[in-house]
């Protein structure tokens, strides 16, 4: 089965908001065997969106619309699917029943806005919206199925999960698609590809290789599609055992394996705790740690010293070392690794301090220096880097070369 | 001028990567005064990106590609559009020199595909990459300008930027657009709609309005479209004006401003200095204050207090309170916000303690359960909210309620 996704809004097209849907749109789908032929972002305009769904069913056998079905008046997508299809909008009581009951749980009152949101499309099916007023519609047209969802993130992945997927899998013959991405660190892109130029010569014609580059990982994605899913799985887990012999040392995950996720399953293995303090990175690293569910079993939390007061109170990190080094320096980096990881009483402890721009930098510290101390119940340790990216850049990179160095040092003990 | 963005790449049709550079990309061109008519997402695919192309011709008068110019085997982009237009690839010197110095900058070899980036269509004007090693080609066809630029975000960026701007600034002719967004809060999105319809139905015909709902606020995005570019910021300015009168309490910011921005420019004001206190959001309200530039004039820093442990003895919350009344809360976020504002000694604290999930509910205190606490120098306040959402969410609604009460409170005081 082949997909495209439309996704209707201007604020898309004049960079207001990030095309998040379609991603996790295209995910699913894949995950169910709907390969995506194409995503296409258009305006807010009827001749533009009966266009685009004039191509697309001409490529697919099934059109999913996101967007445009608010309550507000820049709302037009219900009345160009209207004309597209033939057919007038209808007052549909239950949609408007369980509008009313929403607004009522939450203690305000309705409008005639509110009110026109149950007036839907006669001939198609509706899906309805547990996580908001504007239901999903479900069009078919000589064989092409077209479905429009609201385009809050929430709501279009209630429908998607619960009322479109389940649907589809009701009709059976979905084409067997098998994805794997394996995560690699420490070899630049051109490097892993000639390492694995040969292997590469030896994949089957179903079995495609991507190479994804990251600022701070190579992602080698391969995607095998045909008739048998249990073949393509075995075929493509059986090369993927081949990469483990060729290198070893750089693969740290899969698919959706997050570093910090990968540290919180080693950290549970050892029985062991972390703790985390941050200059540079003010709160990321943490947020990196937590953003993992179940952490707390080896976590137990941070401190973010952008202040040397608060280096040298809560962290103990010494007036004189300051002094005589300055914030950004081997020297601070090891104290406040050391400190937080006794002042929280832990077995690890990972400590930034850099400069993350844009102010701040000087000629021997430019921004992007950051200093970066790990400490392990035996071992300390800090390494050095000159990113000299933007804020936000030098805070990403910090933060996950400091994951990186702290997976290696839980990893060798 | 009207463009349209095609971004090539399996990875997004399969929900491996959001594509974050077409909305980078529109919100320059649109800044610029160039219309984006359409974001078109195609596979890694000859013939599906020559459809494109042709299909994007007809419609308007720049496309921009990214995507598909790495060093790997994956490249078909280049040969692509040697075809396309008629051209053929060769090798081209000063782009060779770039990349051996750039390797050579690096301490690493090079390779027969780093080499290979140096052949390119004989046709195209070369716009050398300073962040990389694949430069841009600018094609012109019958009036329609094309680009192609690599996907690695930072080099598109400094394409963009340093090279493909300036050059369209060269040519004249823009079309003149104004944008701006207002930001509010406290109104959901169909309040806000009626309170405002009188003011949206004397808006001029050439001035557009759109609702942006977010989980936190509404967006207002006026946009204008003419000739003359003065005339349309003034107008849009006077509108803006009218709505300042209409809802005083409710704009708390235009275009890109983040609520974290908006509170630090009031610290600055009052000279006060701030500290955090996280258990559920993790060290993510931190990272959000110390994103903006310039923070340490009035971040002193924040306590992640993940456990119990770390609560007692750095936030000094006492273990009466902790096991009277658990971790979640009112008594608990208190505490920990007074905690903090007196060990790190500062003007101001937020505090957070919760059940951000997906374990640890209770029936009394289910997932998204979370007590938000504020402190200023005279004043201490508690609310709770039930967010229920994945983890996810309830981080960020939590962090961003937490700057909410914030921001009213130094703005009251």
């Amino acid at each position: 089965m082949k997909a495209e996704i439309i996704t209707i809004g201007d604020e898309i097209l004049i960079g207001q908001i990030i095309d998040t849907n379609s991603a996790w749109i295209a995910k699913q789908f894949n995950r169910a065997g709907i390969e995506i032929y194409q995503v296409t972002s258009v305006h807010d305009d009827p001749l533009h969106i009966t266009e685009a769904l004039k191509k697309a069913e001409e490529k697919v056998d099934l059109v999913i619309i996101t967007g445009g079905l608010g309550p507000t008046k820049d709302d037009i997508t219900k009345n160009t699917l209207c004309k597209y299809f033939g057919t007038k909008l209808v007052f549909h009581e239950p949609t408007f029943e369980k509008i009313k009951k929403r607004f009522a749980n939450r203690n305000i009152s309705m409008n005639k806005l509110n009110r026109d949101q149950a007036l839907l499309p006669e001939s198609c099916t509706i899906l309805p919206n547990s996580a908001g007023t504007a239901p999903g519609m479900w069009f078919e047209k000589g064989g092409t199925i077209i479905v429009s969802v609201p385009g809050v993130p929430f709501e279009m992945k209630q429908l998607v999960t619960n009322e479109i997927l389940p649907r589809l899998r009701g009709n059976g013959k979905l084409k067997a698609i098998y994805h794997k991405t394996v995560l690699t660190q420490g070899l630049p892109e051109s490097m892993l590809a000639e390492k694995l130029a040969e292997w590469e010569d030896n994949l089957p014609g179903y079995i495609k290789l991507a190479y994804l580059p990251n600022p701070m990982a190579v992602r080698l994605r391969l995607s095998a599609i045909g008739d048998d899913e249990k073949m393509l799985r075995e075929s493509v887990e059986e090369k993927i055992k081949e990469l483990q012999q060729l290198i070893p040392e750089n693969i740290y995950g899969y698919d959706d394996d997050q570093l910090a996720g990968v540290i919180g399953k080693l950290l549970i293995k050892k029985n062991a705790s972390l703790a985390i303090a941050e200059s540079c990175t003010g709160g990321y690293i943490s947020h990196l740690i937590t953003s993992i569910p179940g952490c707390s079993a080896y976590y137990k939390g941070s401190v973010t010293a952008y202040s040397n007061e608060v280096k040298e109170n809560i962290l103990g990190v010494s007036p004189n070392t300051l002094e005589k080094y300055g914030a950004v320096s081997k020297q601070v980096a090891i104290e406040m690794a050391l400190g937080v990881k006794k002042a929280l009483n832990t077995d690890y402890a990972v400590a930034t301090t850099g400069i993350a721009g844009p102010g701040g930098g000087t000629e021997e510290k430019p921004v992007g220096t950051v200093w970066i101390a790990v400490a392990s119940p035996t071992k300390t340790a800090a390494e050095k880097y000159v990113f000299g990216g933007n804020r936000e850049r030098n805070i990403i990179r910090s933060a996950q070369t400091a994951l990186q160095l702290l997976r290696k040092l839980v990893l060798k003990e």
